[in-house]
């Protein structure tokens, strides 16, 4: 079998659109990126000359940060722009705002919206390559990315493993962009959480429920650990942040109580004490800081995969 | 006639102050970087340890934007300030501001600030090159160079051709460094829009007025199109927003009926519905995404011309 | 005598850390990079590769400015972060969102703080070099160490002389910042204010108190006028503002009544016609804009000492 060695698409707008060839192609490439960011030299020469924009049109440190490093680790030319100090306001459709961009010679577009299918909207009608940094609930492709680079430092095949995912499963494309990555990766996926924050069709993605966060975590190698978004406003939280703490809530009590080896995932930002306390985000089994870490590794990956995808 | 190679001045400060010459210089180099920046490397060392601040005290993206663009593709340095967190708010005078920033050996100062004349004003009494980027109601000399220049690759002698611009010609900068620039490269400017949005003074300036769009239409080779600003609560519409695009709206069915070509520009933001339909915005008539690239180009050769003047 | 030529620490957190040899290398450094920055090739190679974090979480234009163009003339590559535009606000803790950005391989964080010991904590639990842009009431090192400079190319040694210190001592890490720095020189300090605005402990850090601004001046060589912060909304002025103008207002005709040659300085920014009248800002006395070269300075010389530290 002949390796493929790009992309098979200009874009990454979700995971549910990338191949095995695809995944394989990113985590290798992030591979070599990670020994680049360990060096005393952390800068490579390869996006020379390529000049990318990144909209957030919602709030974000880390994302953009990561994704701004990322990009400067690759020489790329970056211009910021976030929607607090925008045209946007003044009622400009965002394919406007997009393609005036580009008519600027914008070579690339990383862009965090607010509405589920902007980026894909965006990539049908404009010339640019353009990376989903998170669209509404649907999809976070560059954070599962992470994710599954992250487990596989842990576990180098994820085929029949079983993971969990904890939390907040309705109103998170983290979890949605996570569910689709480690399918395709042949994991066994299952979500736990309050039956008010777990969608109906997520059984249809070939997905285990599960109520109960002992049983849950006594079925899965690796547990991810969504946060719970105090920020939206449109969530009621039955039972209430404290109830949550003390039915969802993952500390080290509870996982000593198990028995088992356990690695235990955040996308942060962490609220401790609720979703995680601060013994089990601090411990050797949490490798929450090497996610934010590989993150750059995988974003730098993703740009230099779509770069060349230009030529 | 030797030809001079410098600006006649250190700043740009409205197109009132610039002379043929000038014009002439800023136009052959814009074409020159419009070349560069369509090159697969868009950068070139020109302005390499030139520092140059933007200075937004008024919102903008598209201006900023381009700004920042053509700096990073000449190679300079850049910071970036805006009003939002600065210590504007803690009462101290533009002037301290601007000689702060100064001193700490920045060379040039890119500024948008919504008071008329503050552009001149540090002029006056500092001693970095200024390029204004709209004070208030006065001028926006940038958007007007690169308006006629987006006007010359469709016609490039402007001479006694027939220039549009409808709108809010009241509270309208663009309109204001247009009508000059326009009369200075000899072009007939008339403009057009609601009796309540255009000032008695206007004729005084060379300009006709014609309330009439289909009138003005027919007379017209290019129709420069602003977008009425909606964010600015000092307006009062009469007649409403809606009667204003149905009797100064300029949309696809009218321009046929002209039975003529017509050139459709527009500086953006566009209210799409309002001053002008979909259907002509997306034209091929319409260059308005061509304007937006040249801005990049002008705004690079505007920042070379004036750094040539610090030797 | 060998000569030490580093630094005894890793961080820069308060002036009260340094001992003698840290304060001459950093002015003798200072001296250097003064130099450099009044070339007309304002950059040095020497923190190519190293990465740093301006992390601001209370609003500021000249210090983050200063900072970003000494990081970005010192060759550094640079992330910015804002807390408007932050998880701050989503509820992480400050050392989550440190540690979040260090992972990404983030070399040095200069951070701005509202809670006084915010960068102790951070360099205790952390492994970047950290310095310390303003903690709360606390400390301001870096703008010390510039107004010591600033006050030695004046005065070249200030053992045994006169300086004093005018405002709003009590909310003023300025204030004691400088009084730490100034009395490691040998200096003499007083401090001069309304009553309400000078605190009980400050003749413990072997201060004299003055309330009389004529005597107070009459005995200086050097007087620094903090500035009276008009944003905090918990001091309340007794006497107000006018009053205050009248009482310790530093003006013209004040300072010709001394017949005596005396040194004025202010950290910016400026309330004209407050704590200090335009004339006396404006005037060949003040060296209100030398500080703010010398800060770009001496903010590249405590960079360069501690990305020494690092090897």
């Amino acid at each position: 079998m002949t390796e493929i060695k790009e992309l098979s698409s200009k874009h990454i707008l979700g995971i549910k659109d990338l191949n095995a060839n695809d995944l394989k192609l990113i985590f290798e490439t992030a591979k070599n990126f990670k020994e680049v960011i360990n060096r005393p030299i952390k800068k490579v020469p390869s996006l020379r000359d390529v000049t990318i924009a990144n909209l957030f049109f919602e709030n974000s440190t880390r994302t953009r940060i990561s994704f701004e490093l990322a990009e400067k680790r690759l020489s790329a030319d970056v211009v910021n722009f976030s929607a607090g100090s925008s045209s946007v306001k003044k009622g400009e459709t965002l394919l406007d705002t997009v393609n005036n961009i580009l008519s600027m010679k914008v070579d690339m577009v990383v862009m965090r919206h607010p509405a589920p299918g902007a980026c894909a909207f965006l990539a049908k009608n404009i010339d640019a390559n353009i990376v989903n940094a998170g669209d509404g609930t649907h999809e976070h492709p560059t954070q599962a990315l992470l994710d599954a680079y992250s487990m596989m430092e842990i576990i180098p095949d994820l085929a029949g493993k079983n993971i969990l995912i904890v939390g907040d499963i309705k109103h998170s494309r983290v979890a949605l962009s996570n569910i689709f990555c480690l399918k395709k990766l042949g994991a066994n996926v299952k979500v736990c959480g309050p039956p008010t924050l777990i969608p109906k069709f997520i059984t249809s993605l070939g997905v285990s429920v599960e109520y109960d966060i002992r049983k849950a975590l006594e079925w899965a190698d690796i547990a991810n650990v969504l946060r719970i978004q105090l920020e939206r406003q449109d969530i009621k939280f039955i039972p209430s942040l404290r109830e949550y703490a003390q039915y969802f809530g993952i500390n080290k009590q509870l996982l000593d109580s198990l028995n088992k080896d356990i690695t235990i995932m955040h996308p942060g930002p962490i609220n401790r004490g609720v979703e995680i306390s601060s013994d089990v985000a601090d411990s050797d089994q949490s490798i929450i800081l090497q996610q934010v870490e590989n993150g750059v590794a995988v974003r730098m990956a993703v740009l230099y995969l779509l770069a060349a995808k230009r030529a």
